[in-house]
């Protein structure tokens, strides 16, 4: 039991930790902030490369939640510091931190663990809102989709609200960013994926085939996907009663891609 | 063409509308912010009773869009301000008003509006986040609902986030209050609708009968539905794969209200 106690806003981990609020430093040292004890434990318990384990001085609600943690930290070789409440509260970005944060260790991941036999996957083509690509990734998973393709230019996965919207799939779900569009339908294509763009029209999603070997494009809230998408794949679209014009990407997302498991269990019945 | 300018904060007008940031004005003045020129200009084709519009002293992007709705709301009898910049930034709460905002009458809904022949409608328990709720009532309208009864307790559907989530569904998706779940379920059961409440267990939603007269209730994104409706009504379920162990709120509710009017469409055929 080592806990390092640190009452300088200047010591050299509580600036590391502090400057994960910001993407080039997350990029930069491969690393990214869990907040809160449910997230923390999940990362703990689920192998992730936890590198430190931050505790503000007298935080958390329940002593016990903190111990158990605690616990589970230093059983899986994490460093445990306990800071002063200025030091914790200049580590964390959000107020849901509840007394308990870590940083942790981006995973590598690899073309193999996003791309598996039959199983379909997510393009994210510049999503720029932090709780709708956190929202789309868990959704993902939950859909059983193998992993997915981030187009460079919108919000960071690794970010806070990012990672609190994923609920944890940051931890599991397999992610690969690509550098344009072209590298995207590349990919998808060398790995045999039919890929469907979301757009306004299209195959209405109940008559388009998505049960397996997909792969789902959903553009910029604002601008919608690249005309390259648009260009080189099909559309799916999702009707709409009404006189609603749009559906927030994150809902339209989570509509298509639970069609897709509904063929997918029909096919299986 | 009788345009006001304001240079006073102090002014009456700038204090009203500046006021309808907090909810208790909202209430008692039975008005809301619209901000920004594509929900403003909705507002004002739709027929939504538009009190006064605001803009800022040289603030629209593009002119002729701004006369354009200027010459909206001049038709349809609306004041229009036009305001210093300091009295345009007291006004709007969020950075999407691009120069022009609005002061919109609530309107009154009955149960007769929300309430329609054979149709669904969605109850929202305490839902707290204004994005989840905006959205939530954005994919109830797509999705062929008839309207939505909102539980006591949670956010505001008329508070500037939950209005710019929901994409000027506010100004056509009707809404009625209710004082309790017990409140609810009494309506509900008088308009003969079988609810469903969407549960970790319960029937998965592909086997549910969900196409016509049912009721969807959705619970707080922390605590979930209120025990009343866990005890009264049937659960429906979001099957999920991998380790995720919930959805967010919205997605959930975009997936089972899509998957009711899939069952709508296939018996449609």
């Amino acid at each position: 039991m080592n806990r390092i106690e640190i009452h300088s806003k200047d010591n050299r981990t509580v600036k590391l930790a502090a400057s994960l609020s910001e993407k080039k430093y997350r990029d930069a040292l491969g690393a990214y902030l869990i907040e809160g004890p449910n997230l923390v434990r999940e990362a703990l318990q689920q192998g992730v490369n936890v590198k430190f384990i931050f505790t503000g001085a007298g935080a958390l609600d329940q002593q016990t939640e903190r111990s158990e943690i605690l616990e589970l930290a230093e059983n899986s070789g994490s460093a445990v510091f306990v800071l002063s409440e200025d030091c914790f509260e200049k580590v964390t970005a959000t107020s849901t931190s509840q007394g308990i944060a870590a940083v942790a260790e981006k995973r590598g991941w690899q073309a193999g663990d996003v791309f598996t036999d039959r199983a379909n996957v997510l393009v994210l083509d510049r999503i720029q809102d932090p709780g709708n690509l956190g929202t789309l990734l868990r959704t993902a998973e939950a859909a059983g989709f193998s992993g997915a393709l981030l187009i460079k230019g919108g919000a960071d996965p690794y970010g806070p609200k990012a990672v609190r919207a994923g609920a944890g799939c940051i931890f599991r779900f397999p992610l690969l960013l690509c550098e344009s569009a072209g590298e995207a339908l590349a990919m998808l294509a060398e790995q045999r994926k039919k890929v469907w763009t979301a757009h306004m029209s299209g195959t209405p999603c109940w008559q388009a085939p998505l049960a397996n070997d997909i792969a789902l494009v959903i553009g910029n809230e604002g601008n919608g996907a690249d005309p390259l998408f648009l260009k080189e794949t099909e559309a799916v679209t999702v009707p709409m009663a009404g006189r609603t014009e749009s559906l927030n990407a994150a809902a339209a997302a989570a509509i298509l891609m639970y069609e897709s498991m509904r063929q997918r269990a029909a096919c299986a019945e």
